[in-house]
């Protein structure tokens, strides 16, 4: 009897000038897919970087919400002017954009209500409906609504809050991998590499990736499925492979 | 007289599973993005990372190239099985998809007669119609068809490349940008940085970013436009701010 995966996937939208102006170097994107895919089991299949414009952030909202499971946004939920987020995620569903009272409370109670100025009140202006992720860092949460999950750009704040979203998402089968490192290049295995991939098309995904470590050129080569036998039989054949082309394994 | 400025926009669109399972670090996008801005004066506007899957990779080079002046493919032309970018550029615009003469000379010559195997021809199959970007790295040659530039994923491979992208495309004006570091939180600045933002809206983009550094919190205001003037008018408008709120600017 065939086993069933449930797959589950999401795609994450990074909002920010700062990112395509080359300023910043991203770190959300690697930081969300690992933790999706080793706790959730949600496979990432697609990630956009826009600039924090509300018309581009409705066309990528409403796109990308209609086509995967979830979908998380990154930037543009901070004080400023150029944190346009939240009201786009509320035009794109046509939803009301309020006062949270949870997160009005929340920022009320962190900065003291002398000091809760607008820009700082802004920051519990959501999509009605939304619910919180909470944020141990700095107090301003994030949200869910509908499928679209909403937290902040800076990276530590992000990484701080991602565990509280695990309670709204379903999740998905486990996926497995497993990385034989090779010191030989691509163009001498891409053959036989080819005829495996062809004959377990259905149940793993194999990639080949070249690198340059201590002045050698090898091939990573990446297997991965929701199986763990899957992976086994690949890796046998994958030794077989490297036996008969007498290719030396790299032991990281 | 008002100076008009010339706007050239690219995408890029990152073609890698790596990426997508938190694998690998992204570090294509930092670096063409501050190249085309810095080398070309072109803006990139949008990000896509994709799968290596050929019915996204011809949906996504579709979109883009109609959109955009430029779109930058990084990834997924190497000799193996998962390589398919060549092919589905190809049948995103209903060309043939041929050995380029150039390219497979040029690869000829560098593995030798004797060692040029079926996966090593591969490098050299792409639209009919396609310009060489050459690699002085690795020999095997990116390319432009259309307003499709095609590089490897492999980073120092790619950058060795990118000089000789220059002289297919059109610059654009430059853009400046200057960065002013405060000591100080976005919620106590981010009313008057709005007003300042909205009476320059149509000439300078202004972003805020929040900055943990050597135990202190700050934000670093930056702003970019095409005229070194008005962003000189912005640096003193920010400075009456900073001086009427008595915040502190770091020096980096």
């Amino acid at each position: 009897m065939k086993k069933k995966f449930k797959k589950v996937n999401a795609a994450i939208l990074i909002i920010g000038n700062e990112i395509l102006s080359g300023r910043t170097q991203d770190k959300n994107i690697i930081f969300i897919c690992n933790w999706l895919n080793s706790e959730c089991g949600i496979s990432v299949e697609e990630v956009r970087i826009i600039p924090d414009v509300e018309k581009m952030i409705i066309t990528h909202v409403k796109n990308l919400s209609k086509r995967f499971n979830y979908v998380f946004t990154t930037g543009g939920i901070g004080p400023t002017h150029d944190d346009i987020t939240s009201q786009s995620i509320s035009k794109a569903f046509g939803t009301k954009y309020h006062f949270n009272k949870e997160a009005f409370k929340i920022l009320e109670n962190y900065y003291g209500k002398k000091n809760f100025n607008d820009g700082r009140k802004k920051m519990a202006m959501m999509p009605k409906g939304a619910k919180l992720v909470h944020n141990p860092s700095s107090a301003a949460p994030g949200y869910i609504f509908k499928n679209v999950i909403s937290l902040p750009g800076v990276p530590s704040i992000l990484n701080s809050m991602i565990e509280n979203c695990k309670k709204y998402l379903i999740k998905g089968s486990k996926i497995y991998s497993k990385t034989i490192n090779l010191y030989t290049v691509e163009s001498n295995i891409s053959f036989e590499l080819g005829k495996i991939q062809k004959k377990y098309k259905k149940v793993v995904e194999i990639g080949s990736y070249p690198f340059f470590r201590l002045g050698k050129v090898g091939v990573s080569i990446v297997s991965r499925a929701h199986s763990t036998k899957v992976l086994k039989n690949i890796e046998n054949e994958l030794k077989k492979m490297i036996k008969k082309k007498n290719i030396n394994i790299f032991n990281v």
